[in-house]
């Protein structure tokens, strides 16, 4: 692996400190933010997420906060999914869509005020596409990347750290439920979310002054329950299926293909935008979907690409996420397969930069 | 310094195989892409750079392709820039500003064929930003991000490896001139551009499969001439006042405090998105100012964040980008410096990770 270079443009967090303090070992950068990927190796991490808990830095989920009387109005035409469930408690998965249905972003949207919304971004300047269609449109509504990051904790004892520092109402939120819960005086944006499949909270940090003394505050109590920082683990998302925005798809990819049908409402396509371009992929079917896919043989290398994938030497799809799974012992992968060959067990040759590998898609990923 | 992690969402390069090769030891992550920062060391790539000439893989000057008939039209809704000396022989730096006035980014605009510009844009996905203006007003236009790769030849032996490879017309091209070179059959958009003050060309290579084989190329031809792998070197940058857009200006800043005052036009103050806060800021006077600032003392540390000025221990600005310059054996630096103390010789104390410095600001960069 290279080094990173440093400079301003990649920015830090109002965690870095602690993440340095902590000796972080490996960063990516994600909306030109630094996030850091390893702490003490990625197996090591691996298992701890699993049985302990773990503070993440996902400060890099920046918030596009839309703020005004015609906030909800403009984002319903970001997105096909319907927002009527949308509610001060209760935070949605939206897939963002461009005029040609293509996934623009895959955020968690989060409603922080009466008249304020924030889209807590995957990886693309989101703030660009809302900012323009709020100017071109006349909504009133402000646009703007307020001073919120986003704070993970995660793991099976992720219960029990935040019910110290917050109290034991934390415990009785609901998966991607959200309230306000008191901290040295100021009330925090707390939802139950978060980037693993082992259980866990966010905590938007509204004030970059407040995050390291809410860092130091998780750790101290953390003691007991083997607190480390750690953030979002590879191996581990790939068994949960969780995908990633930029490696798992892009704008060529619609939601459909991306396995998120069900957040595609059809009340929404007249008005959202793709909404055309989704109400034929519905009508036509597919071209192609992701699939968990299982890779056969030792350990692959770093997935630093799309891997080509052939079924009987023709161009079928192209993994784009591989590791070796420690607990499963095996190699586990996500991918784009075309239609005719995504069915559960339908065998396929991967090629990866060491060479073709057997691989097959599986019925569904590993949790 | 901390390692980067290889992913599928941070691209590689059609360059990416010839950088590993030439023992690539650091990257920054840009539009999100890998750029490669050193090579040999950041002090032995300064001086060969300022010597011999090297080869720059800068794919990551991503291009946001606008064609059709209301192309030109709907780019001059973008820019304070008037682009009537836009001309197919011509490229033109243009501020990109948001409705308030801010910077989105700094692109070099270029004409590749009749309907057909691509903006050459620096680290922010103004693809977006363009593809939603384009959408909401309804152009005639199809925005896109094509398979365009620039590559950097930068030194001052460019002249002489570029002739080589691309024929002694090439030697004519003007700064910012620009026109169509042959070489293994397709003629490359090649501009007397790039981001040194060496001198140098950017060849625009379109299509992925012609990436490599140029490379090769260059680096056979360029053996008698000493050619290296290198890119932009951040000494050398700050010594020659070229700005970087997310280290010394955002989109806080707007095109008049960035010095880049000769690029807005009041002809567009009219019509270009910002126009009228440009035009306010013009009649009220600018409340901040880009500056060249010297910082006293031993080599400063990395500048990965901003570093406040004080005067007479009021906050006036922040420097945003520093290095030890070997030629000029000082620190050299570039900072916002507010009104009222940017005046050459102004004498400044900045704080530093490693504590405060004496600081002044110049009447000019080192060149």
């Amino acid at each position: 692996m290279a080094q990173l270079s440093p400079s301003r443009r990649v920015r830090r967090t109002p965690f870095s400190d602690g993440v340095e303090a902590a000796g972080v070992k490996a960063y990516t950068v994600y909306n030109r933010m630094l996030l850091p990927t390893v702490f003490a190796s990625p197996v090591e991490d691996y298992h701890h997420l699993k049985q302990a808990v773990q503070v993440w830095d996902v400060s890099c989920e920046r918030q596009v906060q839309v703020k005004g009387p015609d906030a909800l109005r403009l984002i319903q035409l970001l997105t096909p999914r319907d927002l009527s469930k949308l509610a001060p408690n209760r935070c949605l998965y939206i897939p963002v869509t461009d005029q040609g249905g293509g996934m623009l972003n895959d955020p968690v949207l989060i409603q922080a005020g009466p008249d304020t919304f924030w889209i807590s971004i995957a990886d693309s300047d989101l703030l660009m596409w809302v900012n323009a269609i709020a100017g071109c449109n006349d909504f009133n509504v402000q646009v703007t990347e307020p001073d919120v990051s986003p704070l993970g904790v995660q793991g099976p004892r992720a219960d029990d750290l935040m019910a110290q520092v917050f109290g034991d109402r934390v415990r009785d939120l609901k998966f991607f439920g959200c309230d306000r819960f008191a901290f040295d005086g100021f009330d925090f944006l707390i939802a139950r979310s978060g980037y693993s499949k082992q259980g866990g909270f966010e905590i938007y940090v509204e004030g970059s002054e407040r995050g390291m003394p809410l860092w130091n505050t998780l750790f101290e109590a953390g003691k007991p329950l083997d607190v480390r920082a750690g953030g979002p683990n590879l191996m581990e998302r790939i068994e949960g299926g969780l995908l990633s925005y930029g490696n798992d798809m892009t704008s060529a990819n619609s939601p459909l293909e991306c396995g998120l049908g069900k957040y595609v409402s059809a009340s929404q396509l007249g008005s959202c935008f793709g909404g055309r371009a989704l109400r034929e992929e519905i009508e036509a079917g597919s071209k192609r979907m992701i699939r968990a896919i299982e890779i056969d043989g030792g350990e692959v290398p770093g997935c630093d690409r799309a891997w080509p994938l052939r079924a009987g030497g023709a161009a079928v799809g192209q993994v784009t996420s591989a590791a070796w799974s420690p607990d499963f012992a095996t190699n586990v992968a996500i991918g784009m397969v075309d239609a005719g060959h995504w069915g559960a067990g339908s065998e396929l040759e991967v090629e990866t930069p060491q060479g073709a590998r057997q691989a097959r898609v599986r019925d569904g990923f590993w949790n």
